[in-house]
């Protein structure tokens, strides 16, 4: 371990094998009884495929759990990253958060250990990751309705339109502290695409866009318009990180899972990372034969996931009563034309953060799999090309795209 | 006492009177030392004429100091109306960091006792409050010059342009404990003028205005989607309370006091609230003989301050540290677009919080003296008329006046 590995790590903290981790599990009788049977016979195995953490899945006589342990530097690039374990105490916080308003979507947590950096939660099977569903070009009939009723609640509740001021600074304010997690989306998000980070990797076909867009004027003012969003609107609790990474699913269930960049955010925030890894999803479908009807599955399935968000959203601001927009100024006569202004601003940060979100997984440090997986460079350059120049038009032009049907018809004119 | 404000009286905490101020400096050696001689040859006078507070200038032998405490309750409405005693560790905190930014502008703080809710610090002599003054038809050349270095100083250096992401969350953090302040704030502010709050009250020559911005839907909404930044754009610390009456002025000296309603928000906040003061008085001034050329000097003294900051600001902006907008992403060559871009939303702010406050202090509770001492009723809902007709096309129509030129011209249109 570097010594700022090892800083990070308090007295107390150590990282599980499976079978510390099953010696841990047998330890704590609610968790025990949940697993069953006798301890030694249980099975774990180490499936953690993310860049940040452990998790361990601990099977038994009488069921299975998860327990997700945080590991003090980033697992993608080594333990030169040091990253503060404080992370699965934010997870957690959200979590729980997130669980209140949307139980069916978000996982249920049965312990959480502080010094341990770690939280044992419901083991979703047969649940998989939908990103790796997307690749393999299976539908999931319900995943919108879902995911903009997960949006709708979890930012709505969370909002001054909810909560009264009071509630609302005393819940943000925790996250205030989840500094080391934001400031990899600050750094990583926002500004490396944009010069000549170190850690920037791109496909060979478009290093002229790699080029161009860090000479591009208007493109960065765009991009440093939505960091300035993302630093200075606390509007709601977001996940953080919700690309098709964090989210797993069956043919008919949906969960969001670790929130661990949790922050208080623009309400569009959320959706715009969301939606950008749908569109990559879509253009990346180019690389394979047949896949013109999936595509259009994509396409709507986004499309009806902002829609979603839109009309439940819509439905919560009639109950609003939280701080702003109160039904007292903004009566039955005013509240269309409230709902359609704040709306606008919604719309227009989603685009500004799903414009990002596309450029930083194609320029940038962490690329994703829709595109990583197309061994044909040539093919990939071709997909991520087309996904970059829409993000860029995106961003500079967020007014000519107020709704979610000239988003998605920007979508299929590239 | 009502129980109420009892309950936020802590244990410890007495309201002095002048006599018990007397006794309490004297047992504190520093502030003893600094008034000089004997104590029992002291002088004091109460002469807090703000809503909210005591203060006490206490004079001796070699100087004299001033004893600012808060009142468990609004002073202007009565003990019926609590407010709690930690509003002084907010002015505290502010003022220390306003002193960094600002030495020449920002009272010395001497000493500060949390459980007594109690400051003591410099006493500025010759120095007297700028609204009355301005009542009084005096001129103050350096007035605009400092006005303008103090918002430039203590709103970028309390920004992500100076400060780091870590240091800017741990900054603003605990002025998101100032919810009761606030809270006066966004009811009187942004909600009671625009429907029939008990409290509200106007000159009765405006009775048709007042009812008519109830059922003015633009302009309601305008005025929450201010409460939205209000509550949702922590970009700086603002000194929260910045009118006319928190700046005291002699010839050539000017310093900015009581900002016990800071909080952690909008760059374009203050600006927007001290450029309504002058408004109003210009505004006023109409009710006196002979002011034709002192209400030109006021607009001059406003758009000058306006001027000031965004050159201040501007040049501030060249040496840029902190964690938006950096130089390696934000080069040379994208720098005045950016800072263009940036100015345009804090000017839209300043338009929109000059309005607010306008409307505020004319239909709402806390009246200003500027209207007030027009005893006139004629006269005065002539000036006050005008004044809201201003304030109501700037917070409907923002994009028509992007620089402070426009500004003072449709102020002069009135």
């Amino acid at each position: 371990m570097t010594n700022a590995a090892v800083k990070l790590s308090p007295p107390g903290y150590e990282a599980l094998t499976p079978q510390t981790a099953v010696q841990y599990a047998a330890r704590i009788k609610k968790i025990a009884d949940a697993i069953g049977g006798d301890p030694t016979r249980w099975t774990c195995d180490e499936v953690g495929d993310g860049n940040l953490n452990l998790v361990f899945i601990i099977r038994g006589a009488s069921g299975a759990v998860v327990l997700k342990q945080a590991l003090p530097y980033v697992r993608l690039v080594g333990e030169s990253w040091p990253l503060p374990l404080y992370r699965a105490h934010y997870e957690h916080l959200a979590l729980a958060e997130q669980y209140q308003h949307t139980p069916k979507i978000v996982p249920q947590t049965f312990h959480y250990d502080e010094t341990m950096a770690l939280t044992v939660m419901e083991y979703l099977t047969p649940h998989v990751i939908l990103r790796k569903e997307l690749i393999a070009g299976k539908r999931f009939p319900n995943l919108a309705a879902h995911l903009g009723h997960f949006l709708a609640q979890t930012l709505f509740f969370t909002s001054d339109l909810a909560l009264t001021a009071e509630e609302k600074r005393n819940k943000m304010t925790p996250y205030l502290g989840n500094i080391a997690m934001c400031k990899i989306t600050e750094d990583l998000i926002f500004d490396e695409p944009y010069f000549a980070a170190p850690m920037n990797k791109n496909t060979a076909g478009i290093d002229d866009l790699a080029k161009a867009f860090q000479q591009d004027t208007p493109l960065k003012l765009a991009a440093q318009e939505m960091k300035w969003r993302f630093l200075n609107a606390p509007e709601a609790l977001c996940h953080g990180d919700l690309h098709t990474g964090s989210i797993m699913v069956t043919d008919t269930d949906m969960r969001v899972i670790d929130p661990e960049f949790a922050f208080y955010g623009p309400i569009g925030f959320d959706i715009g990372m969301l939606l950008a890894n749908f569109v990559m999803a879509y253009f990346a479908q180019d690389a394979h034969e047949d896949r013109a009807d999936y595509k259009e599955w994509i396409l709507s399935t986004a499309l009806a996931t902002f829609e979603t968000f839109i009309s439940e959203f819509t439905q919560l601001w009639q109950s609003r009563a939280g701080e702003a927009y109160q039904s007292r100024v903004i009566t039955a006569a005013d509240s269309a034309a409230a709902l359609d202004a704040r709306m606008q601003q919604i719309s227009s940060d989603v685009l500004g953060f799903c414009g990002v979100e596309i450029i930083r997984r194609i320029l940038g440090l962490a690329h994703v799999a829709d595109f990583e997986s197309i061994a044909d460079e040539t093919k990939r350059a071709k997909c991520e090309r087309k996904a970059l120049l829409f993000a860029r038009e995106l961003l500079v032009n967020k007014a000519a795209y107020p709704t979610p049907k000239e988003f998605t018809a920007l979508i299929k004119n590239q």
